[in-house]
């Protein structure tokens, strides 16, 4: 049975983020099921909001369920193997930055193949890309790690950007698609290993200077 | 004007769900408005996921506004009540049981009468039971309790497993949804009774033990 | 190019909502993104509510999308201008009354323009209304502010109690509009000019009278 790299990437992503959701839920000390929950609404969660905002049904892990079992697979393998496995931060970080540039990327074709205009895709690849993370943060009642001081959703955005670009040039789908992901990918890694962030409004800091 | 078991059922999980909702919401001080917001997420926010996530149109509470007046009613006389009398614990916990048993196979029944897989359903019975209790704590910005410590999605689970083994078997669908209520109620009391909780992943324990 | 009062009144709703919604994430200190993220959920997120609920595809923003570059430019303006300019707690409170009188308007006109009843208009003139401001709340990870004391809901409701009286009595749909949207604002003038609440449980108290 031969699966193909799109599908490959796609339960990559899947995997990914879903290992990302377990150890949030850990430290929380969810129990088995808690982090199974958590898990599974930060791989899935993205993709749920972006089918049923497009009323795309059926929604992706009900489509195909292989999602489910790959989502569930990879929050009990987390949670056996954190007890005795420190998982390294950057390891982690460079796989989610691999899911996040997929996932985008598949967001913005979904909305495409659906007849959608580029706005309405780039909000889609954003969505399929971040929501979930808000969601898993909501869930653990922490603000949503991706609202503070970090080139996150702004990858995406450069990268959903000259995905509309080269498609309008004509450049075939597998070619920006590809091109997306690079950029989304050299942007977040750029942000892990040099710190880049984004511009935050420094309210103690101007109340101070107006005295 | 007679209503039968099932409806009888379906109503009081939505009072019992909406009266839980309407307490948690009294004891964060919210006002009569937002008892009622907490009260009916509560009780329909698992339903009315499951039925958009399955497109299945009009949601449960549009389909029958019975749900909704249920529930207002439910969490106003507790609004109201609440002042004079100290609902037990325990009480409301077996009632909750009972609700949580009745919504899990509900839910499970209208995703295979849609023609869903096992999988599916017993997604649904999962998400039909507990979505309302998370979206309850969520909005009330605690931890979802549910995450922590007890046996409760881990019921619906055990109860939809028999649920769908029975069915492949060839049972009446009056008695696989009655056994796997039966399942639920009896794994939920025991926990409640006995005290039984999942395992959770010792963070600071093992942390410790390393050193 | 002429736009109707609708239309203005539409996009000066989303505007309002958009700099309620930026003001609150700035307070946080989230970064543009966030800002732009809270901005857009706390505009949109109930006309979405409601249309996922009412099958009611394609949603407001996908729909135009001017909704989702109104609430962006909005989120983006307040937040280079938020470093600057204080924006009195006041105004901005009339600004989102006024906003809230349309949406809510809006939500039950569609509503009832699907064919569904005054219960479901009302319950969806509620969620228009008052849905984007919990959402918002919960992405900041605060407990919603209109679950806490204040006339806001309730105004939305005794404007759409006028709105449905109005209507059976055969009213023009301009003038119960209007005559909705009226009730509502003079209610919420009221409760901010005038510190009106509802009554809210007080929990301690009662407990501290008993001994």
């Amino acid at each position: 049975m031969a699966i193909s790299t799109a599908q490959f990437l796609d339960f990559f992503g899947v995997a990914v983020f879903a290992v990302a959701g377990a150890l949030t839920a850990i430290q929380k000390r969810f129990d088995i099921f808690g982090v199974i929950v958590v898990a599974l609404i930060t791989a899935l969660g993205g993709g749920t909001l972006r089918d049923v905002s497009l009323d795309a049904h059926p929604v992706i892990w009900i489509a195909n369920t292989s999602y489910l079992i790959t989502g569930i697979g990879a929050a009990v393998v987390t949670f056996l193997v954190a007890r005795w496995i420190d998982i390294p931060q950057r390891t982690l970080a460079v796989c989610d930055a691999i899911g996040l540039a997929f996932f985008a990327v598949a967001g913005m074709q979904k909305a495409v193949a659906l007849g959608h205009s580029g706005e309405i895709a780039l909000l889609m690849g954003v969505m399929t890309g971040v929501a979930g993370g808000i969601l898993r943060d909501v869930l653990c009642n922490d603000v949503p790690l991706i609202f503070h001081r970090e080139i996150y959703a702004t990858a995406v955005i450069a990268g959903g950007v000259v995905f509309l670009i080269l498609r309008s040039w004509g450049w075939l789908a597998q070619w920006y698609a590809l091109a997306a992901m690079l950029v989304i990918l050299v942007l977040r890694l750029s942000a892990i290993f040099l710190g880049l962030s984004l511009p935050q409004w420094m309210f103690s800091r101007s109340k101070g200077s107006r005295l």
